[in-house]
């Protein structure tokens, strides 16, 4: 199973937020973008292994700044890192600035991929070789954050969390 | 400011999967779910509050087993925290079975909302007083939860995550 | 088949009204709001019955006052009667004062839904205990309603309807 | 103000079925048709009296044979009577067989649509003047319908329904 | 196969314009009438050879005049012309004034449809008869427009296009 | 008024072909796509001109290859040409194929935009310029594409159009 590098799975879609899409200020609802990020996340995370993939899991997602209606919206989503069948991707959100033009990060995602057969069951999915300095500093933190979803799961004690006990003990 | 009880704030929604909501295998997207979650959690944040609520973050969504094609979906979200402009809400996803009418837990997901005023700017929030097992349970993990969001975010560090570093040294 | 009592059938969904679900005075569409009823109700005949249902009628809707944009509105639904292979459904919509939390009840509405089996015949359902008051007074008028379709179908004269013929002449 | 023909206030739209339409049978929703039904019944008030009209009641709609996904469904509405401030709509729903392309009506609804002015106050509308027999027959109907309809919202006692009660004294 | 007359494919919908068809300006999004327009104009191909038919290209849409939110807009579709598994398809659209109720038509598009059978491939469809002069007008354009698509496409070069080549030389 | 590259000017889109977007074959419906392309060409046509931009026209659409359900279709938009208020826009539509990942064009469609005040009335643009060979290729043929919808409007004469005639006439 070949590797594939995070470029390869980057997955773009543009949106212009609809009034349907609005809460009572005005602004893009919560659960609207949550919808738009899923798609797009598990488009990219479909380019890494090319199989049928289901979300697992949503960590990590920050609202900082309401999104106006008629925004034109960019969502970039990349795979950060692959283990065995289960793939960690990145969703970053621009808004775009209507006079300048200039793109403005709104807000980052985190969300969790298993590739699966026809009856559901996970499969195995290539490697993912990370490139740029972002794409190797979210490789890295996929460990801390897999450990974190364990122990949440209640699947890993912390103590057994090697990687996120690091965190709080040495620093 | 009257403190309120978690079961002041609770909110039930149920839905039915139809085909528009389904993936490929047929059975719920995760990002159809996310959204649904999302306003039904802003509707209990809203009844603890009393004010106009945006979504600040989500964490800890998983998705363990898939919602088919026409299930029948109970969505219960109730407040687990009140911090001072922010509630931390729990959100329980039901799965009820067609023949027997017993409910399955299929998902739990935590957001947090902001209480906002008109300009958006946030104001203060009453407590939230948990009663039962469960409530109580939620509410005493929703300070380690927060802690770890502020060092996701990169606003507090690890060793003054007070609450946080205990599960990782003391156990 | 074990009878079951109205309150087993009570099924709830909360919504708020999004600028799609407006009509030009910016109120929420009566259609849509006949959309929601019919799906809820839909879900409680299922509870009653645990069997496909469909709508067979649609009586009795009346919408007194306008419901705004970005109200939360609640819909509870319980079955009020069993006949052979009906169910006559009771829809109570609430809105929530923004402010106070305080609910109105807005309208009211009676779907009857005929259980099927796999090729859209009519099967038996269980019979329907009402309990409280209203759900008594609720199952003693369903009959009245009964003739009152049959005549309006052309299924029944009106000369022998008797329970509805006693409203005209006894009082 | 002048009266207005019965053919004047036809108004009509067709629709395909698509897969968000449908129920678990792969049949049309009821909820669905009764929304559909109440846009092009609000038309054709609408046309009947040029102001805004809302939704003042739903009566008899009855759903007597499945309409299956794919259909091309045509909805037909026409006003059948205007009381003061008021308009009673009659829907007729055809589905059209894919081969012979011969129409065949499934359902039929009756609405009540009452005219507002800009303040949501009710206003007058013009008289409403049916010209085939089918018209006629449906404008006579209109009366003991709005009896029945008082004595169902308790503003009207069964006794003084003067054309309601000769159906089931004199009959 | 028996020809059919223009008249007999006329399909006619009518829509309420919804806040979420709308632009930034408050105006139908021109991408909505798009598809409103490719339903009603599929409904008409239907009714002239009652087999599937899939949407083969569009052309000549203009957009004239803007459509306001809550405008009464009606479509009108009617086959053309029919070639050996095509149908050329007009679609009239009309927007109502809210005050008079008359009619001003406000855009106009070609579409061509292919019949095909359950493989997907082309069969043979009826042959159209125009009756009225616009009918007639239309039917004989067709040809020209043909020609013009298959010169678009690369299938003809544009010495060979004899009927819209007389245009260009003849007048 | 700067020119812009056309490469400035590129939009991109993802979508997943969801249930209710197919026809009864189970494929995209082209309607949807119409849609979808003018969303994608509007945000081009934007960033082109930075001012709110409405739909003038939509010319040769294509539809050669049904696109299945579940299908991954990517959207890519460029401005082609600037006239004084109006710009011309392609959008390639491409699919993925779920195995190899490779993409294949299904369609192209050409659609022409103005800008426009607060007013609605045309404002203008800034030239664009072609770079690559595609591009420059585009960006000549628009001069006829241009005198053909004045010719089709009836704003020209055919014999005025130098362009458009020399394709018949010299070759």
């Amino acid at each position: 199973m070949k590797a594939r590098t995070a470029k390869e799975t980057l997955s773009v879609t543009t949106k212009i937020v609809l009034p349907n899409d609005t809460n009572t200020l005005g602004n893009l609802f919560g659960g609207q973008l949550l919808a738009w990020m899923d798609v797009i996340a598990s488009v990219s995370a479909h380019r890494h292994c090319r199989r049928v993939v289901v979300t697992a899991s949503v960590n990590n997602v920050s609202f900082n700044q309401p999104i106006q209606h008629a925004s034109i919206v960019t969502l970039e989503a990349k795979v950060s890192r692959a283990f065995s069948s289960s793939m960690e991707v990145f969703v970053d959100v621009f808004v775009e600035d209507h006079v300048t033009g200039k793109r403005i990060k709104s807000n980052e995602a985190i969300y969790t991929f298993v590739a699966v057969d026809q009856n559901g069951g996970p499969i195995q999915v290539p490697e993912l070789v990370p490139e740029t300095e972002e794409e190797k500093h979210r490789f890295e933190g996929a460990l801390r954050r897999k450990e974190l979803s364990l122990i949440l799961a209640g699947k890993m004690k912390p103590k057994d969390a090697v990687n996120l006990k690091r965190l709080f003990t040495e620093e």
